[in-house]
């Protein structure tokens, strides 16, 4: 199989990359390296089945040009600031939406049969059934970021049905584990290694979330794209529970030995949109056999291991 | 109040906006033509509360400048043209999301308080609850059209969260009545004046869909906007009832005078995307007092009368 993954350079990209071309696919990776990192690509540059568009995906003949002759597209790419939404508020739209507009182009232009989209727990704003289920009540949008997210679901679905291709689409949870660069983890070891004794926490730091290991992330994808045979598969994917804040800081200060003094910015949740609590209903994924590999915490301190080896 | 009206050349736009005049408001119309007439803001143009704007909605500055001052927006215009949105795969991106977007930022960067939204009942997809109450399960889109508007609403709601204003979604299903320029009961007529022997309909004809009197939907919107008090108020806006197109068949034909040998297309759908089965639960507007005043086949007759008398 030729896979075009777009996002190749990032966090969860980069780790499919590997993934895929160990499994002996081909990979035509698509970056725009706006966060993505070139030493996280090192590895597949070196492998002859890889190749890498440095281009943005807002290029729409780009797109089109480098899917051609893929079998099947997995669209990673994302702004993922949720936090910041609010401060630029197209950015998610063009980002999310119009770049997704650009990809569903392509894959029916070069008659691709199947695109796998990450989407987000966060399409599900402040939800009203808690684990949450793929089929919950329609909810309200509580960020941009969500927004943006299931719009880009809702044209996908709207492309399979229209144009025969086939549709995957993956709510995570926040996913956590090696080549993580951007969220709450490595806030809080940055803090602690210019200041190791004092660590402020936005909100009251009982906001409820859940983690996932990326490796299980990945894993979760593909035994979904090897399985489920409906023209529309999706799948929450997420751990069978979750922390609080104040658990993920207790893991984070023992693994780096410090023992600081911690601070809250008080209020029930971080920013304009944080959601207190996240827990997404995994049954569906489950009953394919998967279970994630690593409990939050062991994704948790792994990250950690991470941070402090990669000095970020 | 001053209210901003995209659209208002169009259906329900200039049906409104003769109705808020008549209430005594100000109405600053904005509309490019494309489908909206002169002729329905004939009356609208001798109201010296009444400002037009012949403008595109694409251009952002435009919409910006055109909104300043205004309390309210109400954003009707939107590509409605369901059965082809697979003939122009970004047109009901461009014109329903990105032109929505468009209005959120008029309406933010001029602090207007409120935004009332035009959606339809094709967000539902293939509902699997029916009558589809406003909470349904979470919906595969089925048509762009569809996709477009539950991507429209996902971002309003996101503003509201982010920049405080309000938010009222209005899904309709289709409507009828005087000014109506675009459907089913236009095209049976048509070919019914060309042919009066022979009439071909999409389809089995036994597609089952919910129609509302236009005037009944304006009214349900102006009492919403008056008794809902929670940020983002949504609400399914439609009849009681459903009935199929080969009754929508009948009573056109009655009302013409016609007995025309009918055909169908076959199939359970008249297009890709159409959805075979529209019924909306209307408890939660019901619940504020609000009942339609006509039938749907009063409605499809009033459609028809006004589609003979204006020669369309």
């Amino acid at each position: 199989m030729r896979y075009f993954v777009t996002g190749c350079a990032g966090f969860v990209g980069s780790t499919l990359a590997d993934r895929l071309l160990g499994d002996g696919h081909e990979v035509v990776g698509f970056d725009n390296f706006s966060t993505g990192r070139d030493a996280f690509i090192a590895g597949a540059l070196q492998h002859p089945k890889f190749t890498l568009h440095r281009a943005d995906l807002l290029d729409a003949p780009a797109v089109r040009a480098a899917t051609a002759g893929c079998d099947a597209i997995f669209h990673l790419a994302a702004n993922a600031d949720v936090r910041f939404g609010a401060d630029h508020p197209l950015r998610d739209f063009e980002q999310n939406v119009g770049v997704t507009m650009n990809v569903l182009e392509a894959a029916r232009l070069n008659g691709i049969a199947a695109v796998a989209f990450a989407s987000t727990g966060s399409i599900y704003g402040e939800a009203t059934v808690i684990p949450t289920p793929e089929d919950a009540p329609l909810p309200v949008q509580t960020s941009l970021y969500g927004a943006s997210k299931i719009a880009a679901e809702g044209f996908i679905e709207a492309y399979a049905e229209a144009f025969g291709l086939r549709a995957f689409i993956f709510r995570f949870v926040s996913l956590l584990g090696e080549r993580y660069t951007h969220g709450h983890v490595l806030d809080f070891c940055r803090q602690l290694r210019e200041h190791p004794h004092e660590l402020h926490v936005l909100g009251n730091g009982e906001q409820r979330k859940s983690y996932l290991y990326v490796g299980d992330c990945i894993d979760a994808m593909l035994l979904v794209m090897q399985r489920c045979t409906e023209r529309v598969c999706i799948y929450n994917l997420g751990s069978d529970g979750y922390c609080q804040v104040n658990d993920s800081v207790a893991w984070i200060c023992e693994r780096l030995g410090v023992q600081p003094r911690v601070t809250h910015g008080g209020g029930d949740r971080g920013w304009i949109g944080d959601n207190p609590f996240i827990f997404l209903e995994t049954a569906k994924i489950r009953a394919l056999g998967w279970t994630p590999t690593l409990t939050i915490r062991a994704a948790v301190e792994r990250t950690v291991d991470f941070i402090v080896k990669e000095q970020l």
